[in-house]
């Protein structure tokens, strides 16, 4: 066998076989295979696609290049969130606090990349003293002893598709459904817990630009998850504009444990109840998914949610608790950005939110860059609200900063107005089974 | 500019601009670009295409990645031909001499390659003494004396050629019209002859397996001679047996004598007098092609086609003649092929015969392989001869050979029978101006 017999076969839409599948990932890991003839391979794939037998072989093998966690030894359901990235996106802070109220174990491991804020790892790491690094026996330990944990990959977790991702990553061959279900799933089934819920985000700050690509996208996971006998399902949700008020890490904690109090933006309350609700039901954990909905505001209101959060911080080492983070001073206060117009906000651009943070410190553009976890931005006005010309729309939060008018600029840029009034967004767009 | 906004245009079909071909090839010479960068490019090229434009920019970027060779100084109007390859191709040592014997210069620069037989500059190795390492200087004056020179590219003729297509080999990225006409093109354009004739092969044993693929070669390298004003036409050749008799080095060698002698294989001959006759008028050395055909044939006839043989072997270091060479021995006679039926021979499949000559040791697998001058196979019968079962078809020549049976199943193999009368086959198929 040898590679470029693959990249042929692949070149004119034939099939690889799985022999053939197992022949490229080791070799590629094994150094025998070369980037530059995996690259023309990965862009025959962009243009043939790869079908579902051979996405299940293709995520076969990147579980199988590493280690795989096993959580059996958890008592209880299991549940997973994963979402596919966008700004603003505090949701796991909230989500695994709700369900772990409820009795449901949330066992999550998380990879650290790149982006217009920290990931949920960095968003934890806002918080002193707290350790991310837990070993798997600490990390199943704690997940017995508390029912959740929320952890860095420490095992050796699917370098296959750490290799892959980055060869992708600089070619231009990130973008096909195929190569993105098996490398966010790959992740996910290697930490195996028993339900898995998917946010796929759809929308300017997001990856998926169209519900098109979203259902694209959803559909592929799902079947992949179902291929692997796992319990999986997917939500597509809208990422128009930034998820909650608060971007940043420290700004988005804050902002989780406020959603926990019942007192959080509520779009990203709702977003994190129906997720939550969702996978209960996933699990078995609840019939319907109304019974499921009122469990999990019932932890808000009795302040059981909150507690669970309390645990999982300290369980992980923080010197201090939900109030004391809320408490807690952000970066200084740069500027506040004002409404240029009288009306109504009919779009604030997502990703210019998101990029305007990084540019704070909140995020990262090369792995080397260190996040300034009191950076971001506070957006006192949403999607629909009325504003008058003059009143503060957005704070922002950072270090002295140079670029400052530049971010600025683009903040307002992300920003546009209406004389009408705005019907209200919807922010979840559809479920794929 | 980054390379990776380069692929996604290509990805999503979008035209490259010249500074962008520019930034590319300039970018990959200096190792700024990545070999898997630019292999994902041309995959992405391999499905999306160049435009004449672009094609025309990556022509002119691979001449200027090295030193261009000026015959301007050389009188008359240069002649320069070009084959796509096929098996037994001995066109050039005949071509050569027959267009310098009516007075037009022939100067012809080679780069050496892989293949089933070694290549020109093999050919004319397997000539003691000869040498094809000529300086420019050398190699101009030499064509200034006596009309004629066969050299290798001894100046750093396009480089970025060189690095592309060793990557396009390993990635499955050769077989794309604009990178083939480019990378063609791009060599001849860099060594200034004055008109230059394309023998584009088509058939088992050619590149192109097609009349239509040969013709889209074709119409691509005349559009893109003419973009760069160069006198250019192509012809279109079958490549579906080999072409004459013999197969190898000093075998094809004694061939192309034979056919200066005016007693070599029709095929060839024709095939020399047809590519001559239309490159004299190309060169406007003549006005039209029978004129033309005529006063080569004569050369033959009168003997000055085999003076100018000897005069260009003898400049280039020969140590013996025409008539020495025709005595010189082959490797040992180790077998003879004999046919398994009574009948026509309906087809010898040029790419197994061609494989079997370089299991010979007539050719290279790769560019350490040592070539035994002396090696390769004589067809006694071409397609259409009758044949007696059991008379011999083909010898063949080489040292001790472990695969020896081996080789002569694959040639028996290459040859059918049939009962019927075989019309000739054509060898001239279409001309693309």
């Amino acid at each position: 066998m040898h590679i470029n017999e693959l990249i042929e076969k692949k070149k004119h839409g034939q099939d690889l076989s799985s022999e053939e599948i197992h022949f490229w990932i080791k070799g590629y890991l094994a150094g025998e295979i070369k980037d530059y003839q995996v690259s023309a391979l990965l862009m025959a794939i962009y243009f043939q696609g790869l079908n579902e037998r051979e996405t299940y072989d293709l995520t076969k093998e990147l579980i199988e290049s590493g280690d795989t966690v096993d959580l059996s030894s958890i008592q209880g359901i299991k549940v997973d969130k994963h979402s596919t990235g966008g700004v603003g996106d505090t949701t796991s802070l909230v989500l695994g606090p709700l369900v772990a109220a409820v009795g449901c174990p949330f066992a999550k491991m998380s990879g650290r990349g790149l982006g217009h804020t920290g990931g949920t790892l960095d968003k934890l790491e806002a918080i002193e003293g707290l350790s991310i690094d837990l070993s798997v026996e600490e990390f199943i330990q704690q997940v017995n002893e508390i029912g959740i944990a929320i952890a860095g990959q420490t095992a050796n977790i699917t370098p296959g598709d750490k290799k892959l991702y980055s060869l992708r990553d600089a070619t231009q061959t990130v973008d096909n459904m195929s190569l993105i279900a098996s490398s966010i799933l790959s992740k996910k089934i290697a930490i195996g817990s028993d339900a898995l819920i998917l946010d796929v985000k759809v929308g300017d700050g997001a990856f998926m630009k169209t519900v098109k690509e979203a259902e694209e996208l959803s559909q592929e996971l799902v079947k992949l998850g179902h291929s692997f006998n796992r319990n999986v399902m997917a939500l597509i949700t809208s990422m128009d504009q930034p998820l909650g008020q608060a971007v940043g890490n420290l700004i988005e904690v804050q902002e989780a444990i406020r959603v926990l109090q019942g007192q959080g933006p509520k779009d990203l309350e709702e977003l994190c109840l129906n997720l939550g609700s969702k996978v209960l039901v996933l699990a078995k954990k609840f019939q319907d998914q109304d019974l499921a909905y009122k469990a999990l505001e019932e932890t808000i209101v009795n302040g059981k949610a909150l507690e669970k959060f309390n645990e999982l911080i300290k369980a992980q080492g923080a010197k201090t608790d939900a109030e004391g983070l809320l408490k807690q001073e952000l970066s200084p206060l740069l500027a506040e950005v004002k409404a240029k117009e009288d009306g109504y906000i009919s779009t604030i651009h997502a990703l210019s939110i998101g990029e305007a943070a990084r540019r704070l410190g909140a995020g990262r553009l090369t792995m080397e860059d260190v996040i300034d976890p009191g950076a971001g931005i506070y957006l006192l006005k949403k999607v629909g609200d009325p504003v008058k010309k003059g009143q503060a729309i957005a704070k922002i939060y950072g270090k002295k900063n140079p670029d400052l008018d530049s971010i600025i600029q683009d903040i307002h840029k992300a920003i546009s107005y209406s004389k009408e009034a705005i019907p209200e967004p919807q922010l979840i767009l559809h479920e794929v089974l």
